[in-house]
C-alpha cells in the first residue's frame, strides 16, 4: 500500500525552540518519531515531511496524488491565506486530514479561519502531537482499514 | 475511574433518519454502539446521551465537573449560538473535546463558527462517528494514559 | 390523511396580553379557534400546539416528521437564532410553511433574518391571525389537494 | 368594488421558459389564468399585468393609489434595489401585499434582502403560482371581506 | 444665456399626496410654480420637469450637457442606487445642484447614502420647496452672475 | 405588595465554582442571601429563582407579569442571544431591571452586546453580588417607594 | 429679533492659508466678510464665530438656545466624530443649517459621514464662501420670513 | 446563423463626449463600427445596439433568447445594481460576454463589483473599443467555429 | 476619608432645559443637591463637578488619581469617542463607575457603544438621577464600608 | 520584436488532471500547445512558463520588465492574496493582461476578488485555453500591432 | 534655524505615574530633558510642550506653521478619532513625524488606527523614548542638514 | 557581538527601477551601502540581505534567532498577508524592528494593515532610507549600546 504522507508547513521545523506555552516543549525531530510510532501503530506508512516553502509543500501535494494513500497536513500559517494550498489540496483525489497542534480556535482571530478546511475530509487540532496520531487513525478508517 | 461523559446535543437522536448524504446513514444506537466499543477500546468507561435540551445539556455538564474523567461534546446545531452551554464547558474543570460529524468547515457559512470551540482542549471533525472514537482517543492522553 | 401541525413558538402562548399595537388583541385560545376553523374551511385536520420550549418544539417536528403530513410554523423569537430548530425543521420530509403575525421586515433590524426561512417550503408574514389561514391553504395545494 | 391590482416585475412575461427548477412550467398566460381565477374564488375583481419597466410599475402603482381597492405586488430582481418602487408603494394607501414565486430565503444571498417588504402590509413566498391565490386571500381580509 | 434644468426623479410628481410628514403638502404644480418664480428671482431661465424612468432622466441629462447652463437635480429614491444616473452626471460639463426635499440624514439608514453626491458640485438638503430655490442661487453663483 | 422576582439564567447556580477570577468565590446560596439581606434593607419582598433552562425563564417573567412588582434579572449567557428571553421582558408590564455580576464591557467581545438592554429599565453591572442589591435599590425608586 | 449665530469649527481660522485646491484661496476674515454681506441681503443680524475648541463651540450653541433666533454650523473636523456638538445641537430649539465650504461627498471616505446632519433642519455643502449665504436665506425661510 | 447581438447600456451612445481619460476619444459610432468590423472578421452577423432604459436592454435578451446565437453585454452602470438585467441574462439560454471598455478593477471600489458576472460564460474588461472585438472572438469559439 | 468625585460630561448642564423625553425634567442644579444627598445618605463627600471641556474633564480624572477615594462618571457623549478620556480613567487608581441617566442600550445605535466602559470597574445606565446614587452605593461597596 | 510572457500560477502544471468540470480536460501540454499556436497567429512570439512558486513568478515579472514587450498572467490562487506578486506586476512597465481559465465571478465568494486586476491593463476571464489567445490578441492591439 | 515643536497630546504629562507596563516608568520630566538631549545631538533646537487639550494641540500646529522647522507629534489618544488634530496637521506645510512610545500595532484592537498617519512624512512607534530620538533624527534628515 | 541581519522582502531589489514616485530614485545597490554605513554609524555590524522568496525570509528569521543580535526587517508586500513570516518573526528571541520606506498609512487601504507589527519590538516607516538608518539607531537602544 502506498504510504501515507504527513506534510508540515512553515515553522514547524523550529518546534521546541518556539512559544512552549503554545506549540509544548517536544522538537521537530520527537514529532517526526511520534508520527512514525503512531503510523506503526496504525500499521500505516509515514512519509514525514517540513518545508517552510509554499511551493515545495504544493508540490508535495502534487506528488501525493500520485503516490501516497491519504495525507496529513498541519498548514501551519499557510492555514489563514494559502489558496495555491488549498487549491492544490482540492485536486488530490486521496483523503486529506488537517491537523494543528494548537486549538487554534482559542488563540488570535486571525488564527480562526481556515482556506483548507473546506477541501479537507476532517479536521483534528488542539491535541499537540497526539492531533497526528489521531488523524493518522482517522485516515486508517477513511482507507477501509479494520481497527488495530 | 470516573467515566467519561459523551455528551451530543439537538437532533442527533434523529440519526440516520437525517439527511443521509451529511451525516450518513448509521442511526443514533449505531453511535451509541460505535462509541461504547470505541470506549472499550480505550480502557475508558463511557457514559453516552443524547438531548434536544439546552438545559438539559448544562445539567450534564455540570455533572460532569463532579462525576466525569473528561467530556466529548457534539453540540450540534448549539455550536453555532450558545453561549450558555460555552459558559457551562468553560466552568468544566476537566478537559473536555469538541466533535462534529461532517466536517462543518465545508458547509454552510453559519456552522463554520462554533462559539464553544474557544473553551474546548481540541476539536475533531468530519469523520462520521469515528469522530468519536478519535476524541476518546484524545481523552485518554489528555488524561495521562498509555497507548492501548 | 394524518393532521397538520401548526406550531407556535416561545411567547405565543401571551396572545392579547402582549403589546397589542404589534400582535393584536386576540388571545392565543381564539388563535387556536381561528386555526381550527381555517383547518376546518381546508379540509384538514390541524393540531395547534404552542411553546415556549426549544427542546418541546423541536420533538414536535420530530413527531410530525412521523405523524403529521405537513407544519405550519411560528418559531416567534427562535426565528432569529434557533439552529436546532432549523435543523429539526431541515430533517422533516414533509412540508413546511414558516408563518409570522407580523411583517417582520417592518420591525427591528434583528428581526428580518430568519435561520429557518432557508429550510421552509414557503412564508406567510404580516396577516396576524389569517397567517395561519393562508399557510393552511398553502399546504392544502403543497399536498396535492384540489381547491376548496 | 375597485379591483385589485396584480403587478408584476421584470422578466415574469418569459415565466415557463426560464430556470424551471427554481420557477415552474408554467407560463405568463398560464399565470394570468390561475391569478383571474383564484380572484373569482375570493369574489374579487383582479387586474393583472406584468413590466420590465421599472418607470412603468411605478406608474401602475400611482395609479392603483385612485383606482385598485388593494395591490398583489411580484417585484422580481426589483425587490432587491428599487427604491424608487418602494417609494411608490409607501405612498400607496390601499394595503399591498409582497409576492413571491420562489422562497427568496432559499436562494442566493442577494435575494434573501427586500427593500420593499418594510412598506408591505405582508409577505407571501415560496408557493408559485400560489402565491399569488394566497395574496388574494390575504387581500381580501384585509379589505374587510367575509370568507367565502 | 441656455436655461439651467430642474430634473425631478421619481414619485415626486406625486408631491403633497404622499407622506405629508416627510415631504409637505404642496403639490408638484405647486412645486414647479415655487422653482419658477425663484428662477425669475435669480434672473435664470429655468425649465422644470420630472420623470419617474430612468432612461428619461439619462436623456435629460445628456441634452442638458447640450442645451442648459447648469442643472438641480432631485433624484428621489435614484439617489441611492442609480449608478446609471451618476455617470449621466458626471459627464455633463456644467455644473450640477444635487437637491431633497427633506434632510435625507435624519431618515432610514439606506437614505444616508447618495451614490450622486460624489460628481455633483454641492447638495442641498432638507429646506423642502426652498432647496429649489436655494440650488438656484448657488448656480446663480457657479455661473458668475452678480447677485440678483 | 407584589415581591419583586430576581431571575437568574443559566450556571448562576454555579457559582463559587467557576472561574472565581471573574465571578468571585460566593457560591449561589451566598447570593440568595445576600439578595434577601438587600431586599429586607429595602423594604422589598424578594424571590429569588435561578435556572439554566430558557422556557423556565420565559414562564417566570410571564409569571411576573401577574404576580410580581417589579424584576431583577440576571440573563447570564442568554444576554448574548435569547429573544424569546427579551421578548417575554418586552412584554412584563412591570419595570425589569438587568444585572451581571462582572462588567461585561471588560470581557470577551461577544458579550459586549445584550439583546436584552433595550428593553429593560436600566442595567447594573461590573459589582459582583452588590449589583443585585442596587438593582433593587433602583426599583425600589422606580416603584414610587421613599428612600430607605 | 434674535440674531443668526454662524458657528465656525477647528482649522477655519485658517482658512485661505489650507489647502487652497480644496478650499479656496479666501481668508477668514473674508469669509466673515462675506457672511455679513449675505446677512445683510437676507435682512438678517449675523454674528460669526470661529474656534478651534469643541467646548467653546459646544457654549455658543448653549448661549445660541437663548439668545440666537437660528444657527448656521460648520462643524468642520468635528462633522465627523463630535457626538458632544451633536447632542449640544440637538437640544437647540431653534433651527440650525450645517454648511461646509467643499462637497464633502467627493472628498476622504471618512469625510461622507456626519454625526450632526441626523439633528440639522438641513445641509448646505459645497459652495464655498457661498454655502454659508445659501444657510442664511434656508433660515430666513425657516424662520417665516418674506422673500428678500 | 442567428447574429450576435452586441447590447450596450446606459450613457454609452455620449462616447467619446464623456471623459476621454477614462473611455478614450472615440464615438460610440466608431464604436459601432469597429464592432461591426470585429464581427466581419470573425464572421459572425453582428446587430450592435444601444439603450439607457434598463426595460429596453431587458427586453433585447429576451429577444436575443429567441432571435440570436450569442450576446456581448456591456451593461455599463447597470453592472453594479440591475439584478433585472441578470436575471434576463440567467434566461438567455446563449452564451453572453460581459464586456467593459476600461479595467473596472482599477476604477472606484463601486465599480469593482459586477451582478452580471455571475450569469456570464466569461468577462473582458480593460481593453476599450477592443473589449468588443476580443468578446466576439471568445463567442465565436463558444459557438464552435473554427478559427478564422 | 477623601472624596468621591463625581465627573459630568459635555451638556449635562443644561440638563432640564434638554429633551425631557430622554433625560426628564430636573435641572442640573436638582442633580448636583440629589447626589450631595445620596452622597450624605452613604457616608460619602462628594466633589460634583460638570464641564463641557474634554482636557477639563481629563485634568479632573489626573486630580482625582491624587485627591479622590473613588470616580463616579458620566461621560456624556464623551462616551462613543473620548478615547482621551479613556486613558485618563485607565490610569485612575481609584475605582470608576460609569453613569448614564438613560438607558443607552435603548436609545440611537451609536449610543449603544462606550469606549470607556472596558476600564471602568462597573456601569450603571437608565435610572436618571438615581443612576448616581446608585453608583454612589457600588463606590462605598468598593470602597470597603459597611452598609449605611 | 520581444516575446510575450505568458505566466502560469499555481497548480496550473496539473490541468486536467484536476476538477475538470472547473478547468476543463485539457492538459497543460495541451496549454502551451494552444497559447503557441495563438501566439502564432497573432505574430507574437510567446514565452510560455509555468511555477508553484511565487518569488520564481515574481523574478519572471522581473526579467520580463527588461525582455518581454508584454505578459499575460493567470495568477491562478495567487490571484486573491499575493501583493508580492502585485507589485511585481506594478513596476513591470510593459502591457500586462490578467487571465482565468474559469469565469472566476461565478465561483466562491473569495475567488471574486483579485488583488492583481487593478494594476493589470485588463482582464479575460472565463473561456479556458481561449481565455489566453484572447489575451495575445489584446496584447497585439495594446502593442500597436495591425490586425493579423 | 527655527526649532522644531515636540507637540505631547493628552495623558503624556501623567508618564510614569501611569501604566508602567506599557509606557514605562520615565516621567514627562525625564521625557522632555531626553529629547532635549536628543535634540542637542542633532543639532536641532526642540520646542517640548504638552497639553491634555484638542484645541490648543491644534493651535500649537497652526503656531508651528509659522515658526517650526518641523513637527514631532504624539498625539496620544487623539491619534484614534482626532479629525480635528488631523486636519491641523494636513495644513503645516513643513514635515511632521507621528511618534508613539508603545508599539500601538501590539495593543488593544481600537489603537491600531491612526486618523493621522495619512498626512505625516512617517511614523515611528515603539521605543519608548527614544521614538523621539530617531523621529528628531528623521526630521533632521527631511530638513536637508547632514548626519550629526 | 553578534551582527544585526537587516532583511529586505520581495521587490526590493528592483529598487530605483520601480515606481520612483513611491520609492525614490536610489537602486538597492545604494540601499545595501547606505544601510552599511549607517551601521558603521552606530557601531553595529549588518548582515543586508534581500529575497523575494517567502521562505528564503523565514529561513534568514531562523538562521537569526541563531546568529544575529537583532533584526530589521522590510517585509515589503508580505507586509499584508504573511502570517508565515509572522510565525518566524515571533519565535525569534532578539528584537525586531520593522521599517518601510514610504509612509504605508498614506497609500492603498491594503497596504495600512500589517500583519507582523503585533510581534515586532517597533515600526519605522516612510523615510526613505533613513528608515533604516532610524531603525539601526532604535536597535542599538534596545540592544542596551551606549549612544554613538
Amino acid at each position: 500500500m502506498k504510504p501515507v504522507y504527513v506534510l508540515n508547513g512553515p515553522n514547524l521545523g523550529r518546534l521546541g525552540r518556539r512559544e512552549p506555552e503554545v506549540y509544548g516543549t517536544g522538537t521537530y525531530d520527537n514529532l517526526v518519531a511520534a508520527v512514525e510510532a503512531a503510523g506503526a501503530d496504525c500499521g500505516l506508512a509515514v512519509e514525514v515531511r517540513q518545508t517552510d516553502d509554499e511551493a515545495t509543500l504544493i508540490g508535495w501535494l502534487h506528488e501525493a496524488a500520485e503516490s501516497a494513500s491519504g495525507v496529513v497536513l498541519n498548514p501551519a500559517a499557510f492555514t489563514h491565506y494559502s489558496y495555491a494550498v488549498r487549491d492544490a489540496a482540492a485536486m488530490l483525489g486521496v483523503p486529506l486530514v488537517e491537523v494543528h497542534l494548537s486549538n487554534i480556535a482559542a488563540r488570535e482571530e486571525f488564527r480562526r479561519h481556515s482556506v483548507i478546511s473546506g477541501v479537507a475530509a476532517g479536521v483534528v487540532s488542539g491535541f499537540g502531537f497526539d492531533s497526528y496520531a489521531l488523524a493518522l487513525r482517522a485516515l486508517q478508517t477513511l482507507l477501509g482499514d479494520t481497527h488495530a
